[in-house]
């Protein structure tokens, strides 16, 4: 007697070349090919630009994408882009989608790689870098993990959070209502939006807890942080676009997820191990790790250079180097290689989140 | 009956960091603590310039170090700097000396990390960058291993040589002489004289045979190499200083050297197999590599931008990734890693020497 | 009695600030607030990235002012950007529009500033970077006169062009028809491209002679060159852009433009008597300038360092000194200084065309 | 009958190209021309380096200075390095002596460029970066305005101050006595020194009143500072070196000083005032700038992009850019164009020093 048929949703990851900040044409293509441009998910793109502030090829992605998907009549889809591809790093997007499938039961064994999607509501502004934010990304955080039906906080491998930052028209706004803003400049707000969004992850996921997360600790204590958040603030929205990565049983297919978190720059040993929780037939998929500046000013006991070059911009060299260590322990160079922030980075460390896909 | 005593040559190698450019203080100490000055053959130091033509730290370095040589009365150590720690690169200085010792039959057991020098007479300036460059320092190489008591080409693992270059007091004084030199211009003859001085290496060890090595070659045929040589070039000098690294059993102690042709800036399999044919249990006592931005603009299949970012120079990126590359192998930040040059480095691969020191 | 109505043309030219690479707002405001997108002829733009290979800014300027003509229905504006804007240099763009009128005798007392346009035949790629290509522009420039309705070259006082380069597949195209190409190299196609033409505007306006632009003089004879041109390559056309700017007793209205040759960064005098050529009671409409590090090394027989400084590239250097020059001179620091390049920049000097607005 | 010769005091400025941070020998050729090492008093310096945290060629020309010095036997001469010679800036080094002369009544006519020198008692190190260290810091400035015959605070026109810093044994060394420091950091504790000691300046010359100088402000308002002071920190001293530079009639010779205060880095019209000030027909001496961008992100009403572009640091395109305003009004390319700093320069401003030679 045959098997019921088993409703079970299915991730796709692919890896994209890209020639310039503006080259879709390979994600044009795969739609091309088959690929229906609803199914995405997310883009996470590395572009080659510097990753600071006047990186404007971040913003040329964007608007590229935006107008590839306009003209496949297709919203919402989360782009988020990060500049600097220093060393060997290869620009390039890596695709996320996800679809529903009738399966056979002979496939239907999870777990599997698992996407899940959230948005909040609008933020009041006056919340904004303080704990009022933190809780509703951590809110937002379990609704995604909802939504790829992950139940323990453990099968979540990384979350990438899109959150607001302040305006000057923004902080009129909250001036207007009688609320005072956590700052003023709107730079600034840009880090306090990414710190309170990765300890609303780190909330979340059980890192840190509630009660440590009070709005003076935003931006000031380092030790607390959640290694497997990634934030990054865009000006175009007013709320926050959260995506979870994890593994699930409701989720089928070939690929799996898991994360290491680097005590240091040079150690390769827990990314081998992390790597070695996977399948061992497998091929790398998609390897998304953070880097910064080890802010002790040593690496491993020795002396590194990086925050006192003022030629180059430290998480520049730390793009660079990490790569190389990635690079050298995964073979490739289209790694998602991101520069560290607010909250998301142990003090001289990173975590890596390896995607990998099982060989039939 | 005791066995008579040998004569034998053993040799030191020294990591010591460097808090600045002109930080001799770690070897002074050094000197403090016994080592006598005389012993030191050469000093191979990573300072944390840029590596590129306005880089002064190289100098800096120099003139801290002749200072400090000088007040210990000791001339003609070779100090080659090498500009340039990128990433989480360490400055740091590694210092080769050796010894004459009359040891017991029991420690004589050889093979070991054996060093020689020579100085090759006078370059005729018009000989620069030409044929007969190479053929000299071709030469001088041979006496240099000989001094090491190296016979065999196959037992040599690194060759470092500082030559000289064209000043315009030097071309004037070609000129007097009715001999036209190969280039006018003092920067180019730089890359000339470490090219003819890395094909000179190239012929003693057999990597290139001499009839290949015609004047027009020099600077232009990328694929004749040395994948042992390391060049630089210094005004202070019309000769060329010589240094030889490799294995001997007239050498005794607990070193010992290999080294690994890298096939592209991601091929660690390389590095392993060449640790892998030392000795197991024994620690990093030096790594010296070479990196540059592969000229294709590929790496592993995948475009990088190393050579088209004009806020970075390509040499930056390349030992900032290499060095990550190589620090996630090694575990250690105190590498020598350096620009490759001209007729040192196969196109878009890199050597890399190891010398260990064995557990007693 | 009336003097009878005469059929004239007149200029505009307007400064608009840039808060981005992609912020078109300013221009669309001036569509609002009456200007008509179909009389402007070219946008001429400073934006904010490091001007040399990897300036993606640029790209980002002209696709949102495609996209932003595209939305009112306009085609073939010349979209010229030029990347850099050191020091206290801003972010603006300069447009350029023109409109036929039935004015009174009263105002029509020319001569004004005149802009003139023409666009090549398609250039065969065989051509491209040789005398051929030079004929070609300087043909397009006395038909760009003609439109403007200049007859004497030394009226003549800027003339943007826009010019085709090489790529793989117009190389293919090019060996297909049996004709080698000047060079097989992308890269050097876009300077040889912009040389060529540079000499071709020389041509026109009398500053070389036909018999000396010869193949093997472009990219090579740097004495020869015209003070008026300036060329960027793009990817886009395979023909050439062409605009003059001049002096015309055919146009009317408040603006005059006349043009500088600094014979080195800081000869301010000639600019000084350039300005004084133009009438007094006059405020600056635009300066459009080209600056390159003086290749002698020295600057008023004083060494500079912008050649060799491996952290910044010298043409950033020459245009932060050189727009320090010239914002000490016009008191204002939205001027296009430009990086000079092929045949348009005598060594060591460099153009500037002033346009200034009469008051009434 | 001749009339009584007069005791009277002169002073002497030479500019001196240097081909590199170590080039010495255009000083070293001064002395064998006859000017006596022990009469000088400082020495200025403009090297080539990237002016910020890893800029090594100051220690490095200072370095070299105090070779040359303690070869002929002389002591304690104040050397300041600035480094950044950005643009078309040259380095050099602009040495200022003094000698006592029996001078014939006829030539004795002052006033004319005075120089006065001081040193304070050692800082203890809890008074760094406090009202304290202001306080010292104006005495010492009386004290060389005294040594320089200067009694009118209106005749200084430029203080050089160089200051210490705090160190980790220095922190322990107040720890040890009961005293907290004013920073536990050391990088900041420069910044706090710089400031406190341009405050003093500005307290000596009336510029602040002393009650506003609280601990509290140094550091943080940006609206108190002085206009004639330039402070440096160094970590070989623990008190502080103080140079005066103003007009005195108890000074002969043709050197003449005046200064001016630029509102904005466009501002000529106040440079052109001072120089009018001083005699018409004399040659430039020496020029003695700070250069900041302006904190407003604005010059002239126009946005400029110096704070925010993360590959070039923001005083670095400020000293291009005004090295280029002020190269354009002098018409030479060796001026020392220094980044100011704490509590020296008017925000979006700069002091220019103009010291001249009035033709005989």
């Amino acid at each position: 007697m045959m098997q019921a048929a088993t409703r079970t949703r299915r991730a796709h990851v692919f890896r994209v070349a890209a020639s310039s900040p503006s080259d879709v044409s390979g994600v044009e293509a795969m739609f091309s090919a088959g690929l229906k441009p609803e199914n995405v998910v997310a883009i996470l793109g590395k572009t080659e630009g510097n990753g600071c502030v006047n990186d404007f090829t971040r913003g040329f992605a964007t608007a590229s994408f935006e107008a590839l998907f306009a003209r496949h009549g297709v919203e919402g889809v989360s782009l988020v882009m990060s500049g600097g591809t220093e060393g060997a790093l290869s620009p390039h997007w890596t695709v996320f989608a996800r679809e529903s499938l009738i399966d056979d039961a002979a496939d239907a064994g999870g777990p599997a790689l698992a996407i899940g999607t959230s948005r909040t509501f609008h933020l009041p502004f006056h919340h904004l870098g303080r704990r009022e934010q933190a809780l509703m990304v951590a809110e937002g955080v379990i609704t995604a993990m909802a939504d790829a039906g992950i139940d323990d906080p453990a099968d979540v491998h990384f979350v990438q959070i899109k959150c607001p930052f302040l305006t000057l028209a923004r902080i009129g706004e909250a001036d207007s209502t009688g609320h005072a803003v956590a700052t003023r400049e709107t730079l600034k707000s840009m880090g306090l939006s990414r710190g309170a969004s990765a300890l609303g992850v780190a909330l979340a996921l059980g890192e840190v807890d509630a009660a440590t997360i009070t709005d003076d600790v935003i931006g000031s204590r380092h030790d607390l942080f959640s290694s497997r958040a990634s934030a990054s603030a865009g000006v175009e929205l007013t709320d926050h676009e959260i995506i979870v990565f994890g593994m699930s049983r409701a989720w089928n297919g070939p690929l799996a997820i898991d994360h290491a978190v680097m005590a240091s720059a040079i150690d390769t040993a827990s990314v081998h191990n992390a790597r070695a929780r996977l399948p061992e037939r497998a091929t790398i998929a998609a390897v998304l790790a953070k880097a910064e500046p080890d802010p002790s000013g040593m690496v491993g006991g020795r002396r590194h250079t990086m925050l006192d070059d003022s030629d180059i911009a430290g998480t520049r060299h730390a793009r660079a180097f990490v790569g190389g260590v990635l690079a050298g322990v995964f073979g490739m160079t289209d790694l998602y290689v991101s520069g560290g922030a607010e909250h998301q980075v142990p003090p001289g460390g990173g975590p890596v989140a390896i995607i990998v896909e099982k060989e039939r």
